[in-house]
């Protein structure tokens, strides 16, 4: 069972870590793996169920546990325990999902002692952020310091703290909540019901939203997005645009951030501007976090953070700019370590820190 | 010496606690007590010299140490340790002061083992905010609890973090600068050199300064807000006024926060304004404390506060409003309970945090 907080020892040498099992469910993929340490042995992905609800895809996570293991060769009681990557809010004492936005009809379900009553071996359930911090505090570019901050930019913008070598859970574990600190006190309400978050004005889902708004206004600078966009994915946009009574383009959503980010390096200046607004936000976002946590190492993951230097370099020369002095210089700013595995190493890694090994 | 970092453990009894001093040294007094626990045996105060630079203001504290060992009637032999506070940035496990933008001339002054050289006990030394923190954790407001968050609104904004039992420091001890958080991104420039901290909106130094501005603009309102402020303080304005070659008044500044809130209480409109702006910004920062920490006990301390219910009603009611539900609920917002001896007091407990007690 989880211990209310995590004091984590890293281990020296990973060939004599025992076998775990690591379960990263998201939105839309389950996906497990056998590790020993930071190495997979095993890795299983399977979409998560179409019906949404807790009973179809705990059934599918059960499954993708039990094919990992027969992928990896081993057996159920070579296994030292699970540990589950999960969206929050959880309470990671319990294991028990609150009301995943991302899990619709999840409401209170006691995931932890689903897995207890199927396994028979300790199951730690952690929120995803958390998992992925985690995973590269133990395994990835936090190695070596104790002080960590993560931050995860992709659809939506997560984080996780470990300080003083401990994981920032708070009171009820909700604690790191990175990407919902008002960075624009008069900025656009967040889904969430704050004001101006920094998930609102850097996430990929951000930098999306704008663009096709952009689209839909017909904003002056928004025929050349079109134009990228259209060449890019020409079954996507073109055919079947519809308009409303205004006049105006009531065309579904086309262009991601992926896609603004390319029309960007392409030199489309509606593209450059937003993806310019983003990283000045997310500048604005990693300065709060470096005078808040003083961390040792800042590190950035999730997928938006492959856009690279247009995003990256305004963000890191807000910092230089605006962060307290002894605070910037005592930071190392790096890039994730464990890609898109960060999730399943840091899930698996939740049974090596809940136990002396 | 300071531990690299604290970890906290509460005394159960205060009778049985050893003396120890505490020292909290401030832009303007210097504060100095022999305590048991929160008890304080003696409390002298004097002024930190005319004549700026540590020498002389090293000597004072010395000076107000003696005299308080003195007056409590104690020699220096029952004494366990001296835990200082003072204004950061600082390097809390060498004691040495960086260069406080609130005490000129005092770059890299090794402020613990000056005061170990003289007084051969153990010294330890923490930054003020952090300081009052934890005097609020042991003794104050947050008793009973282990996940603390504290911030103080004075003439600046600084807060401290206690998160499972154990003092938020960060890498180099500069963590917890959450009056330097960021909430309007495009809002003033601090003289951090941040654009719109928290500081910069919320402080005391910032209502004041607001006021000032409309007044020497001469902006519309503001001619209530100045007969107010004469009827208060005639000595202080009125005479004197002088204009500059646009004919705006250039008389120094001469309004303060609380006379601001006076004025608010009074119902002028200028004051009621520059008051609801600090409190909606206090309250932004509020709930981003609440997002990035969790806390059970989230305790607001310093002057500023006093203004009370024109302040503190709006930003509770933005936390109201717009914290994530699951946090917001499991956090109590309280008043600091140790008042303006929660740095003294707090400076004690270095030394309890620091030992075996």
């Amino acid at each position: 069972m989880s211990k209310d907080h995590i004091a984590l020892e890293r281990p020296a040498q990973f060939s004599h870590l025992p076998l775990v099992i690591g379960v990263d469910l998201g939105g839309t993929q389950i996906r497990t793996a056998v590790m020993r340490g930071p190495h997979l042995l095993s890795r299983i992905g399977l979409l998560t169920a179409e019906q949404p609800g807790p009973d179809k895809v705990i059934s599918r996570m059960i499954q993708a546990v039990h094919q990992a293991v027969n992928e990896a060769g081993v057996s159920l009681k070579q296994i030292m325990g699970i540990g589950i990557g999960a969206p929050g809010p959880l309470n990671r004492k319990t294991g028990v999902l609150f009301c995943p936005p991302n899990l619709p009809g999840w409401q209170d379900t006691p995931l932890r002692d689903i897995f207890y009553e199927h396994f028979r071996c300790p199951v730690h359930v952690e929120n995803d952020a958390n998992v992925a911090a985690l995973g590269e505090y133990m395994f990835g570019a936090g190695q070596g310091s104790k002080d960590v901050a993560y931050i995860t930019v992709s659809t939506g913008i997560g984080g996780g703290i470990i300080a003083n070598g401990q994981l920032l859970t708070g009171t009820i574990g909700t604690a790191a909540e990175l990407g919902h600190m008002t960075i624009d006190w008069h900025g656009p309400r967040c889904p969430c019901g704050n004001i101006g978050c920094l998930e609102s004005l850097a996430s990929g889902t951000a930098i999306a939203q704008r663009a096709n708004e952009q689209i839909a206004l017909d904003k002056s600078g928004s025929a050349a997005l079109v134009t990228f966009a259209l060449g890019k994915q020409p079954h996507k946009i073109g055919t079947g645009t519809q308009y409303n009574s205004q006049g105006l383009s009531t065309t579904p959503i086309h262009v991601d951030a992926m896609m603004v980010a390319q029309a960007a390096a392409s030199g489309i200046p509606l593209a450059r501007e937003i993806i310019g607004s983003a990283a000045e936000a997310l500048g604005v976002g990693l300065v709060n976090i470096i005078h808040i946590f003083n961390p040792e190492v800042l590190i950035l993951g999730g997928g938006v953070t492959q856009i690279g230097e247009p995003l990256l370099g305004p963000a890191l020369r807000i910092v230089e700019e605006r962060a307290l002095r002894a605070s910037r210089e005592s930071v190392r700013i790096v890039l994730a370590d464990l890609g898109s595995d960060a999730g399943l190493i840091g899930a698996g890694s939740l049974v090596y820190c809940n136990k002396e090994v």
